[in-house]
């Protein structure tokens, strides 16, 4: 396990983040940490590791491109002071070409993208214990399918930007991949974007899976 | 892993399984297989096992005790023929002795509780091939407290016909117990019966282990 | 223009068709016949045609299969006593199996369908003037889909079926193919079943295409 | 056709214009262009041209008379920067006169509507590639209806605007009144000023022939 | 004032008669008897005879024909035993032919209307001390309008059978001509059906003086 | 008559003024007048004067007080231009020293209640064709009823203020008090201060016979 | 205090008593008993005497008279099995013949009110450890009032049965009676029926006495 | 009673005190006081000592620490020049701790605790007729329960500022305790914090024994 005792991890990111969080801030009682897959890492944390005291905070919002992050990065993830930081953005950045098409200035390419995405690395990543970098993906199987293929190209500048900067890395769209050689898309998500409580789960326990969680602790 | 390619599993209870999911029958599109740790199950199950094809029924209804677990027996189990079966039940049946003392007829006291619980299994269990018992819990950590002694009588109830009818056995007491070492009642719940987020991850690991439940399945 | 004075056309369906249409009859005041390409081809009959008074009835039922038309012919087609009928089924046929793949009595296989389509074809095309066959229809490219591919299948029966039985034929598919040569599906449809306005023009030009609709009727 | 790959068309106008589209901009997912004409034209103009990508936006806001786009043109019209630019408004600037008689600093007379409307278009027309007048309506046939003569009048006055600037012309009354020698005007509107669907039908197809629309392009 | 002490005033019709009335009987506290002119009548008469003691009992319900009051006629006049019945009806009768012309079978055509409205006369008026008749009205002043030509037979109608009858007339549409020849119709009513407060006071005033209402009874 | 072609009628008070009436200006279509005496005494003008295009404006505030109207006097009176107006006032001056006791912050005493009423009418009176004072009222008989006693000395200074400045009085208490000898209140409100619609008459009829309203006037 | 361990106090009457209680039977968790006086009562008796177990059942009903209680008196009260039955009734049989003078076979005269009352009394008392009869009450302080005085009326009734049958009586109005030396009917109830806060406090209290409830007990 | 004519009581707190009273002041008509423990003492103080007119204002706000006091001080308390001022604070101060143990700047530890309360007090009791101070309570009979253990700490530090400031005491704790011999805490309170009807009570009765109050004062 890499979080050491009262860690506080926040994690940022889109609509699949954010999972009706609380505002501003999405940690604390009633759901406040939203109902998607932090919600599940949260709760399996601390159901796992009680004697830790992990603290998950949610900051993703939906609807928002890296674009978004950016404008919003001093105080939803600077003023927190993570210990350990978690992205997953550009569904958003892509979705909006595919089903906007006509409205170019919602767009946010590719090398806006990684040029972004690799600023608010730069920083951040000083102050942080760990860093984790998900991939944003589309639970779309087909890989000729265009936003698959466009949401494929912004996956492989979040692997390069792990790898540049040391991150941990979570391949959410090779999690799917396994689940999607059995079911269809929509048992997992509605629209390939928004997981439903199983497309969480998938998302959750690749997360886990990296930050080295043991599901059978304590279990006898 | 115990359940089998396309094995039906029907999880009957209380709120505690219940909650919200969808009526008459509680599985199928936009969580009506609820919010709770049923729904963690189910979609543990998909996103670990997807070639299973496991098919998860909740049957939970707020409020109910074994004694109205008894009156629908019929349609809300028998006739959904099950596969597995698992029945957590009896916070009802302690609870109103606690919350609603002078309401004596609403009382289920732990000779009908015995009683009845055995008589739903014998005249399920020859149809199923796996039968799993979950203890009635109360998360607080005072073996003194009346209302957990009453819930740990219950469970040894519990315990003891699990054992006598060769049903797995999921001690969620014993589950909540660990966790409480380590953490106050109110980080899992607001009234020590219905569990939060962390507390549904309690109850789910604690199920799936006893299934034969592995994370780390297809996880590299 | 194929329809005459005062012709009656009932058209049923699914949810495509339904589009929030009134109960028990989808006619009248106030967006009665729902707000899909039902109303765009009522609106583009009345605005283009007020002399002939076609009377437009909406019988479409979100979430229903051609198992569930067999289930409410009687009341919900022969007795309203159409001139001109108009079928598209099959979208839920195909689906269950694809996001509920573990519920398969829910399922609609191939033989169902079209055995029951005919049956209904047969049993009400004697006392009609008119009788459309609209085929189901998956807003997705790529052939290879398991879903697009299914849905073709069933294509196929309602396009042998409306040359067995004389039927006009839209083919919905093929017009949402030629608009997907340009555009991404998700323009169309959130959840490439449920058109949106564009969709519903989609199916509304291929509608009234065929029955010799002419838009330029009027206009200098 | 008129409108050229990826021209942007601002509709402005008032409530029947404005049918519910989102703010502050009407256009993008979800039915933000509204459910009125506009919305007809929008989705007729992607399923039939989906190769142009013509991006259209919705501007109207009930209530509105001349005088308040004025107020708002800025906003809403310049920086939107359209190539095509389509108006319609009038029918609050007389309504005002009829169902408000005493309110008469509510009235705008034709002397400020000629002006106003004349000011707009000359500041706009030289950046556009296409202006759009639409003729204010009541949906009532007889001529010496005091509501109806006086919308005609400002009808007068958008049709001279348009042949001394050179715009595109769509006679709304004209397109309603040859439906209204067939049906009664309670089939088209509830109030003789909102349009229903078939209402909206009406406009939608004048306001396309204007612009050269083919219905049956790409239609075998 | 022809009303006597106690005397026992129902009032039934359509929407314009309902005004949100209570049901099953529309009299008693809070509103009960509706907000239109059958809550001005029964707060005038309250106002100006209190010793009187008149009880109104309004039984409009909205959306009725000439058709519907007979199917009621027993619990809604019969049972009700009142001493004066005031009736208007006729406005779905002739509005039906006009919004909805296709679906014939809704309309009530005069024949139909003059016999029904008179066999419910017959039933009735011997068990009275007093009978209205209030004609149905357009608030319209053209009498070339098509509905307005129509509510006028029906109207005449109404007259013909209270001449024959000896019951009181009111002539609504003279009082509502009356006003229009200074206010459009707009002033009165949104869809010239349903009256707003002025429209209201206008039948209110119509109604009162046939009854030989004193408005100044006790005014100093 | 006594307004004249035009007159603008600005009628300020508290809840029993109010009513529901629109903001900040209650004119207008949809009730905007409200639902209360003002919009009675609308309605029969209209109804019974169209010619005069008399314009009413209702500026009730609930809850107000004398103290209240000076807050806004300028911007609810002085600023709408009226050429008549009425103020009734006073029913929360006293209500508050009998359902509030000891919060004596909140009362408003006769001394500052003449005062201020009496500054207000010196304030705008020389600008106004006609100025309506009308008395508090309770719809109490009791005269030794506290509250009664003491809306009576309230209503003294009314008196004492509409002879000193020559305006039209009107003795809402008065009028009241002749029905209450055949009624009890509780047929005419249910608090004793705010009017149901039997009341609001009583203030209409009390208030239009001081303007020589003619009831009669145009019926036959 | 008479009451003694588990007995059971069902308390019967109008809307007073009712106060929002649940249904079918008011009692059990969530201020099932009502927000009223027997809320009051019942908290009250809980806090002084927990050693009790007192079971209090609210079966208060809003609008109920005399007549309706005897309707529900076989479900309502002897299904129940109280130890001790508490009734107050006839605030709605006298309000009827006040505020709807006009519909008088929703009166419930005296004669009715005390045979039906004893009626109810004769077939039950013979079951009960003890029975309360609190007389019904109008918070009006002046005896001439009519209501006030028909009330009064009505309370001597209950009296009258009080001291034949034996039972304990509830002088509600004399409890009020004190109140209103010093208070206005305001500060108690807002319709002089309906208590608030303070008004429930003075029936609770007045209830306690009778039942030897000793409010200090158990206080240092 | 030590309470004298007109005096002024604020009582402030969390939720326990708010109990949904209005903003910004609870005070007034319509349960502005809330409907908990202040809501019954105004109510009981009303009912009991009508002639002295005491004035309760209840200041309580959900989720508030003694911190959140502290900034409200002066708008809150001091601006409002109470009489008497009544304190109950620290519930969340504790809460927090054991709901939430990782957001550790929400603490409120028991040194900030004691020297915040002390400087309000402090700051405060000059002005005051008299102090009363209410421990915080956790409804847990178990001392050895970590947050009563620590709720029993902060109530020790309200005890010793209580006989430093010569303020009286309510042992809030110590009057649950009584009751906790008997009945269970759910009987009580759903959390254990938020009393239910009858866990108001009991806060009442401690409340009141402080303050000199007597039941029976008036009672025969």
């Amino acid at each position: 396990m890499k979080l050491e005792k009262n860690d506080k991890l926040v994690i940022i990111g889109d609509s699949i983040t954010d999972s009706s969080r609380a505002r501003p801030v999405g940690e604390g009682l009633f759901d406040a940490i939203g109902k998607g897959y932090v919600g599940n890492v949260e709760a399996l944390l601390t159901a796992t590791y009680p004697e830790l005291g992990i603290r998950v905070v949610n900051m993703g919002t939906s609807g928002h491109r890296v674009r978004d992050l950016k404008e919003r990065w001093q105080t939803d993830v600077i003023e927190l002071k993570p210990d350990w930081l978690s992205i997953m953005i550009g569904a958003n950045d892509v979705w909006r070409q595919y089903d906007s098409p006509t409205m170019t200035e919602e767009h946010v390419y590719i090398e806006e993208y990684e040029t972004t995405l690799e600023e608010l690395i730069v920083q951040t990543k000083s102050g942080l214990k760990g860093l984790i970098l998900m991939t944003p993906f589309f639970i779309e199987p087909n890989k000729s399918d265009l936003m698959r293929a466009t949401t494929d190209k912004y996956g492989e500048v979040v692997k390069r930007l792990a790898k540049k900067h040391g991150a941990l890395l979570v391949d959410t769209q090779a999690a799917f991949d396994k689940v999607l050689t059995h079911l269809y898309s929509a048992t997992l998500s509605w629209d390939r974007v928004h997981p439903n409580q199983a497309g969480n789960a998938v998302l959750a326990r690749a997360f886990l899976q990296q930050i080295g969680y043991d599901f059978t602790k304590g279990l006898e």
